[in-house]
């Protein structure tokens, strides 16, 4: 009985007295693995290319909250993500920052700023924007509940249309109407083969003209030739970007110089070592006293 | 008895109906003055030269919150600024866009973007940023408090030291034990003689090592010379302001294109028009029954 540890170096130096007090051994690496019958858990970002090795693995613990780049996982073994109580407020404040840099001009002073220009370009009350956030997880309903507060009309729309507090949700069958309502569109879903290239012309037509759109989802769910075609006739007025497709983004990419983009490199959380190593804990803890797996990932849905 | 208007056209025509509605006689424009004798109030901006012509003149109704620009008001004339409730949240939404700005490293990624680089400066939770806030009014008091609810370890400094619910502030004499604390320092400080150059060589060497400065004051109480070696040592990280020193910034300016600093060409709030109109009416029909007159300035303290 033994975890398997496939991560960066700082965090396994963070992890390893924990799971010593823990009295569950941590083996680092795949190349320090004696006997594949050793290993019950796996802890990683990024899998072993043949899990089928490990004949007595029970879980995949993956270190992150998104697991859209893991493989299907053998008979009998069991998918984890990371839901840090850090990861939720950390990409909360990144969207509050990415809508409110879009709702007050951000992208117009910053161009202005090469030519030092002193233009104002106007401003708007938060409560006659109108933001719409896609997925309405733990992530989106604080994102919601703060951007609320802060004077923004919001509304969600979630698969489940599960009700938030004092947030209009829309279920899954009613994402025209939310669109059409939506001037600052943020995506914040998982990435499933439901929601790949959801960001693409179809969403962007829907959309009020000159909408802006900030995207903390994943990069596959953005077409970003649609996106550019929208920016260029108008309809998408600016954008600010967390993730991209392809990420990384190439040097040479249109969207990095274009003065209606931001783009930031997928910065929008990261897991506290610390509470990553707890999390891998109680999983495991669940797994032997059959208790409820925390972050437990349902594989027919994807998240 | 009739209010003289010198401002904008715009927002004239939004005053026009509700002085109308309230049986207020309105003169738009200084030429359009027959009888000096009649004018009892003046809003304004910009004050005329020459005050003394206006022999009945009973208030000067700035339609703005800042009246650090107007001249000494003649004997028994009373100067009044524009508290418009929508002015706070206007200024503490720019607020939170800039400290999170800085927070996240938004000036390294713009500064990235020019040359396509995907690399991340790291993530600091909110709870290790130490904000302080100089100025606790009303627009400070809600700052510090929205700031708080997004984690930061916030404290604020005033010449009152007025009690703030669950935020710790220092009071005039504790400065230097405020800036020792003070990770993102926050000037929203009026201009007033004990302000001016606030921002300067001395407050920057009191800051800790590398902090960051969102200036969302005025542009007189900031040394740009001594800026600029702060940020030339490292002393200041990055900067983000709203005010500069002079206003508006030539366009030659070193700030425009310095990659530690990003400049907003004073959009921090607009007051409402139909909002300033009914806050005008209120400070005439206090002067006439007698009561508390609305956004009173005190003028031996300058706000």
């Amino acid at each position: 009985m033994a975890l398997l540890y496939i991560s960066l170096p700082d965090r396994a130096a963070v992890w390893q007295p924990i799971f010593d007090a823990a009295g569950v051994p941590m083996i680092i690496g795949e190349e320090a693995v004696l006997d594949p019958a050793e290993v019950t858990y796996i802890a990683c970002w990024q899998p072993p290319v043949d899990l089928s090795i490990y004949p007595n693995l029970k879980a995949v613990i993956c270190v992150a909250a998104g697991v859209d780049h893991m493989p299907p996982m053998p008979e009998g073994v069991v998918l984890t993500r990371t839901i840090a109580s850090s990861i939720a407020p950390m990409v909360r404040d990144w969207v509050v920052m990415a809508t409110l840099m879009l709702h007050r001009q951000m992208p117009a002073y910053i161009e202005q700023a090469k030519t030092g220009t002193w233009k104002s370009q106007g401003i708007q009350s938060s409560q006659s924007r109108r933001v719409g956030i896609m997925g309405m997880g733990r992530i989106g309903a604080l994102t919601a509940q703060t951007l609320s507060s802060l004077g923004f009309d919001v509304a969600g729309w979630s698969r489940s249309g599960t009700h938030v507090d004092s947030i209009d949700v829309y279920g899954a069958e009613d994402l025209p109407a939310f669109l059409q309502r939506t001037d600052l569109l943020v995506c914040l879903l998982p990435l499933t083969k439901e929601t790949r290239g959801i960001l693409g012309q179809d969403a962007f037509n829907q959309l009020p003209a000159g909408a802006m759109l900030v995207h903390a989802g994943r990069g596959g769910q953005l077409d970003m030739k649609a996106l550019k075609s929208a920016l260029d006739s108008g309809q998408i007025h600016s954008v600010m970007m967390d993730v991209t497709n392809p990420e990384p983004l190439p040097a040479d990419h249109w969207a990095w110089t274009d003065p209606r983009v931001i783009i930031t490199p997928h910065v929008g959380s990261v897991t506290d070592y610390a509470e990553g190593a707890e999390h891998a804990l109680n999983v495991i803890r669940a797994l032997r006293s059959g208790e409820d797996i925390p972050g437990l990932v349902d594989q027919s849905r994807g998240y």
